[in-house]
C-alpha cells in the first residue's frame, strides 16, 4: 500500500529524520491528516467562551445567540463546532471553536463584529465571555484522523485528507508529523505575560505552548461497540481529563478541557473531545507516554481497536499546535480567577 | 540539585537538541551513567556462549572450565559476567559476557586464547560454542543505572559514574542518552549477512541494529519488597520476555534471551537480565513505547517504584548499542539453527 507524509510536499525538508526510514514503516492500521490549499499559509484557531454559574441563565443564553448570530456574518469562519463542559468551579462553559484559513478574513470579521461580542460593556456580571486565539503557521500545527471522510477541526477549512500516512502509532509520531520539528526541538521561549486585572484580562503564553484538541466520535458504532466504548474506554478517558484538569498543573499541563460536542439546537452529540494546554510538546509527550492516567487510556483504546479491528466504528482524530509568542492571545471579560489560560499565570 | 547530561562532555555537541530543554527539566528520581577514561575510545562487549540439550552435560562443563581458565590469562576482560538460560527450544545455554575498554588488548587475547575456545575441532556434537562480539565506538552506546554505587556491564570497565544525569525518566530519554543520536536518526543500513553453512555459521547484522541487556537485581531487598517484585514485577516482566523469544520477530526484534546471573560456584544469583538484538533503536522504542506486554511491565515497575519511593532496593540498570555493520560480528560453532542471530535470516 502506498504511504505518504503526514508532512505535505511544501513543507516536507530533504534531511528530515522521523524516527523510522521513510518508506520503510508499515503502521499497523490507517490514518490520515489534513492538507491546506497553495495559498494558505496560516490558519486561525478561535475559541469563544460563554461562562456562568447556573446553567440555564437565559444571559448565558443570549450572548450564545450573539456569537451564533455573528458568526454567520461576512468573512466569518469556515467552520465553527459548539461544545460544553462544567469546570473544576462549576461553572457550565460553552464554547464555539470556529477556524479560518485565511487570517486576512478572520480580522476584516473580527473587526466588523466579532470584537463587539467581546465588549466589556456588554458582558454581564456572572456570566463571563472569552476568547482563546491561536494563528499557527502551517508548519505549527498537525492533524491526524482515523478515517479520511469525516473532517473535524481544522481539517474543515482544508481541501483534503492526505493518502494513507507513514508518521503514526508509533511513539515520536506526534512530533515526526508536525513540519516545524523537523529542524527545531520545540523548547518553551521567553515567558508568559498576564495583563490587565479586574473584568478584562489579557493572558500570551510563552513561545512553543502546546494546544492539543483530541477527539472521539461514537456516532456510527453499533450497539455492541458502544457498550464496550462507554464501559472501558470512557472511563479512563475521563478520570485522565479529571486528572490533567485539577493536578495537570504539576506535569505542565496548563489547563484542561473535556467538552461534548452540541448539535445545532444545543443538544449533547456523541462526540467529545480533550482540549488542553501544555507547556510544552515534552510535557504533552511524556504524559502520554508515561503517566499511568493515559497509560489507562492507551490500554483501554488499545484493547477496543484490537476488538473490533477494521469493524471498528469509533473515530479517533486530534490536532496539535504549537505555536509562537506572538501567535496566540487569550481575552478573559468578566471571568472567574480559574479560568483557561488565567490558571496558567 | 545539580544535573548533567548523560552524553560525555567529549562527546557532547553544542548544536544537540534533547527533547527537554538542557537544564530546565527535573526528573522525578536520580539516574547516572557510566564514564570511561579519557584514552577510550571504543569498548569490547563479547558473549561467549555453550549450549547443550542436557544441563549436565559435562562437555558443556568442560567448555565453560576452558573459557573460566582463558578469561584470565593475559589481556584478558577486565569485567565478566555468567549468566544462563533456557532457550526456547530447550538448550541450556550459558553465556559469559566479557568487557574490554581497549580493543588492542581484546585482539591480543583473542589471537592467543580465544579463537581457540572457539577453534570448530574443539566443538563436540551436541554442545555448540558461539561468540557473538560488539565493538562500539563511545558514540554508539549509553548506560543508564537506578544507583551509582554497584556497576554492573560495561560500566565496570570505566572508570567512575557520572553525576545525577538529565536524561531519563521520559520517553526519549533512551535515544538522548545515545551521543550519535544528536546528529544521525540511526535508520537501518545495508544488509544482514549470513555466511557458513553447517558447523561453523556467521552472521553480521545491518548496520544499526540495536543490542539492549536491560538488568534487575534484588540483592538488597528486604522481605517486602522482594515478594512485591516477585509477586508483581517479575511475572509481567518473564511474560513480555517470554512474547519477544517466541513472537518478537514480528516486532522487529531478532532475539531475546532471559537470564539469571550466575555466581563463581555457577548457582543462580538475585540478578537477571533481558538480553536482545533489535532491527533498530525505533523498533524498540516502539514495543517499549506502545506493546502490551511492556506497558504492563512498566505500570508493574512503575507502582513497586511508587510503593517504596526512596527505600527501593531493587537496582536497574540498562546498556543500549547501535554498532554499525563492522562493529558487531556473530560465530556459532556446532550450535542448532535457532541459536542466537541465525534466527535473524
Amino acid at each position: 500500500m502506498g504511504l505518504e507524509s503526514s508532512i505535505a510536499p511544501k513543507l516536507r525538508r530533504p534531511d528530515r529524520r522521523p524516527k523510522h526510514t521513510p518508506g520503510s514503516y508499515q503502521p499497523p492500521y490507517p490514518s490520515f491528516s489534513a492538507r491546506f490549499g497553495d495559498e494558505v499559509d496560516a490558519v486561525v484557531m478561535a475559541s469563544f467562551g460563554v461562562q456562568s454559574r447556573d446553567a440555564d441563565d437565559p444571559r448565558a443564553a443570549a450572548a450564545l445567540g450573539e456569537m451564533r448570530e455573528a458568526r454567520s456574518a461576512h468573512d466569518g469562519p469556515g467552520s465553527v463546532q459548539r461544545a460544553r463542559y462544567i469546570d473544576a468551579q462549576g461553572y457550565t462553559t460553552t464554547i464555539d471553536t470556529a477556524y479560518w484559513s485565511d487570517p486576512r478574513a478572520f480580522e476584516r470579521w473580527f473587526a466588523s463584529v466579532g470584537a463587539a461580542w467581546l465588549d466589556p460593556d456588554r458582558v454581564e456580571d456572572g456570566v463571563g465571555r472569552f476568547l482563546e486565539l491561536v494563528t499557527p503557521d502551517l508548519e505549527r500545527f498537525e492533524t491526524i484522523f482515523s478515517a479520511s471522510d469525516r473532517p473535524e477541526g481544522v481539517a474543515e477549512v482544508g481541501t483534503e485528507m492526505s493518502g494513507m500516512i507513514e508518521e503514526h502509532a508509533y511513539w515520536g509520531s506526534m512530533r515526526d508529523r508536525l513540519p516545524l520539528a523537523q529542524t527545531d526541538p520545540l523548547w518553551p521561549s521567553g515567558e508568559l505575560v498576564v495583563t490587565g486585572s479586574g473584568r478584562v484580562r489579557d493572558v500570551r503564553l510563552h513561545g512553543n505552548a502546546c494546544l492539543i484538541r483530541s477527539g472521539q466520535d461514537i456516532t456510527d458504532t453499533g450497539d455492541r461497540e458502544r457498550d464496550l466504548y462507554l464501559s472501558t474506554v470512557e472511563p479512563p478517558l475521563r478520570a485522565g481529563m479529571d486528572f490533567l484538569r485539577d493536578e495537570g498543573g504539576s506535569i505542565g499541563c496548563y489547563d484542561n478541557r473535556f467538552m461534548v460536542v452540541l448539535d445545532e439546537d444545543d443538544q449533547p452529540t456523541d462526540r467529545t473531545f480533550g482540549m488542553s494546554w501544555w507547556r510544552d510538546m515534552a510535557a504533552l509527550e511524556d504524559w502520554a507516554a508515561s503517566h499511568l492516567t493515559h497509560v489507562e487510556i492507551f490500554g483501554a483504546a488499545m484493547r477496543h481497536l484490537s476488538s473490533f479491528g477494521p469493524e471498528t466504528r469509533l473515530r479517533l482524530f486530534h490536532e496539535v499546535t504549537v505555536p509562537t509568542d506572538v501567535q496566540q492571545r487569550f481575552t478573559y471579560v468578566g471571568c472567574h480567577d480559574e479560568t483557561g489560560l488565567l490558571r496558567a499565570r
